[in-house]
């Protein structure tokens, strides 16, 4: 949660000299996303979001994302729709960066989501995989298992500063993953990060989903695989069962998941759980001890790991 | 602008039951006031902002801000009401802190204000202070020059650091300061932070007010002066005699001053500008080098300390 561009009132007017929105009526620097700076942005059209891409996205994976939201929010999926411009492009440039203005969403995230909201997710998961399924744009997975030795390089004093004894156990994650990484299975365009702090719910259904900025190209089930770790983790890397077997069970309600994508659920989610703990690592690494916006805690990954190496089954996810 | 505190979903479920305000549809950190945390809040009853108070506030000054806002409300100000709960309090407690759910304004602030700007803002703030006339809670203003000398207490060296030989300048003004401020000038409630990001506009004219938390009771020509220091200069400490002319004669549309007001514009400023240079060069002090948030530069001040040190009469102000 950071705003880190400030906007000044020519660049703003510039930017809405673009669109046929009208005068800006409240801007505000808003607490969303981790990686780009947002601001909520009134004119007598409505209520939209402005993103600031920061120096993390890449130029060339715009058109991805803003194809991406497009394509749902045409299909009615709940997510934000880019906005055309008068030249009916949405991305344009803002102080120097890239920016894109998208529509405003209602709801709420969950902070501590329950069993309801859990099953909710699930179907809304299947139904962002089904409406995506004649999206024709395709981007690779640049946090899969490919990615993730150049993370963990040089990196197992910090994990044993964590923890001791933790650098030993993702090393041998590591050599677990590579020998059993599926070689094919179903995939698709994936958001790659449906964490609850990325979804609204009004009234227990979903009735948003934002934050595109890892979506890409993947095995559909590493999406369910991230969401199982996002959603149906207690603290200190308990498993919630209940809520694992609602968010499956609500998936499988919209799209019946393969037999093989079941058998790969727990190498998925120790998988899911590496990438969220490398990232984190990295992240925890290289964030000034006093800064103001705390970096997320690997342990509570290193905990889920813990959690996929003594797991045995999909049974054992609730599948 | 921060958000310091996590609002978790119990705690804000338990606020909301205090009030008539039904469940919440949006809940988001905006990145408004330094001091504290604000929350956009959106309920079927309308929009508001959910402040939390953060250590540096007072809780036994809280009432004094929340009597003032009610009153500027009652009497048509566009100032944010705090809404009351269900026991006709406004103020609650949230995670163990002082809070408090005002309305939400519409408007922009103005990054770099224009001369009719700053005559609406002086307008303004003759109406704020007008509509206050018969406010009568009192709060003395513990940032007025009786704090700064321990304020300064121990900061030459980094004074000098900023820009050579400012220490000596600025031990000069205090001592001046001292010497020549007035002892009675006509007084009243102030809001005394009234800088253009305090203030929203909407079709050029002056739409709203908020941030009160350092409102109190003292000069209402030094409210004046707070003003012109905010918004009447250049970079690098030029005064806009333009914008200064125009804001003053905004406020004398709705109130005349007094000869001996217009009389102390000149050493209120200089004042006002050293209450601004010295919590600013604390707030350097104690905010760490990396911080996300960066602090506000005190030379910024420290130049126009150099403008008022030259200016001989209010006319150098436009008064």
């Amino acid at each position: 949660m950071a705003v880190y561009t400030d906007i000044d009132d020519a660049a703003l007017d510039g930017l809405l000299a673009e669109y046929d929105l009208g005068p800006p009526l409240v801007f505000k620097g808003i607490a969303e996303g981790v990686e780009n700076s947002n601001f909520l942005l009134e004119t007598p059209k409505g209520r939209y979001i402005l993103t600031v891409f920061e120096k993390r996205a890449k130029p060339a994976d715009l058109p991805f994302f803003m194809g991406m939201m497009a394509h749902l929010a045409e299909k009615g999926f709940p997510a934000p729709l880019p906005v055309p411009a008068k030249d009916g492009q949405p991305l344009r440039t803002l102080q120097g960066k890239p920016a894109v203005i998208i529509t405003f969403l209602q709801g709420m995230s969950p902070r501590r989501p329950d069993i309801d909201q859990c099953r909710h997710l699930g179907a809304g998961l299947a139904r962002f995989h089904r409406a995506l399924d004649d999206f024709r744009m395709r981007r690779p997975n640049d946090l899969s298992i490919a990615s993730w030795p150049k993370l963990w390089e040089g990196r197992a004093a910090e994990a044993d500063a964590l923890s001791h004894g933790l650098a030993s156990q993702v090393s041998g994650d590591l050599e677990f993953l590579k020998a059993n990484w599926p070689k094919t299975l179903p995939g698709g365009a994936i958001h790659a990060d449906m964490f609850p702090d990325n979804t609204f719910f009004l009234d227990g259904k979903l009735s948003g989903v934002i934050d595109f900025y890892f979506a890409c190209t993947d095995f559909l089930a590493y999406d369910i695989a991230v969401c199982l770790n996002a959603w149906a983790f207690e603290r200190r890397g308990e498993y919630n069962l209940t809520k694992g077997r609602a968010l499956i069970a609500g998936y499988e309600s919209v799209r019946r998941l393969e037999p093989r994508e079941r058998s790969a659920l727990p190498v998925l989610s120790r998988g899911a759980a590496m990438r969220f703990f490398l990232t984190r690592l990295v992240d925890l690494a290289s964030t000034p001890k006093d800064a103001l916006v705390k970096p997320h805690n690997p342990l509570d990954y290193a905990e889920r790991l813990g959690f996929h190496r003594q797991a045995k089954s999909p049974e054992d996810y609730g599948a």
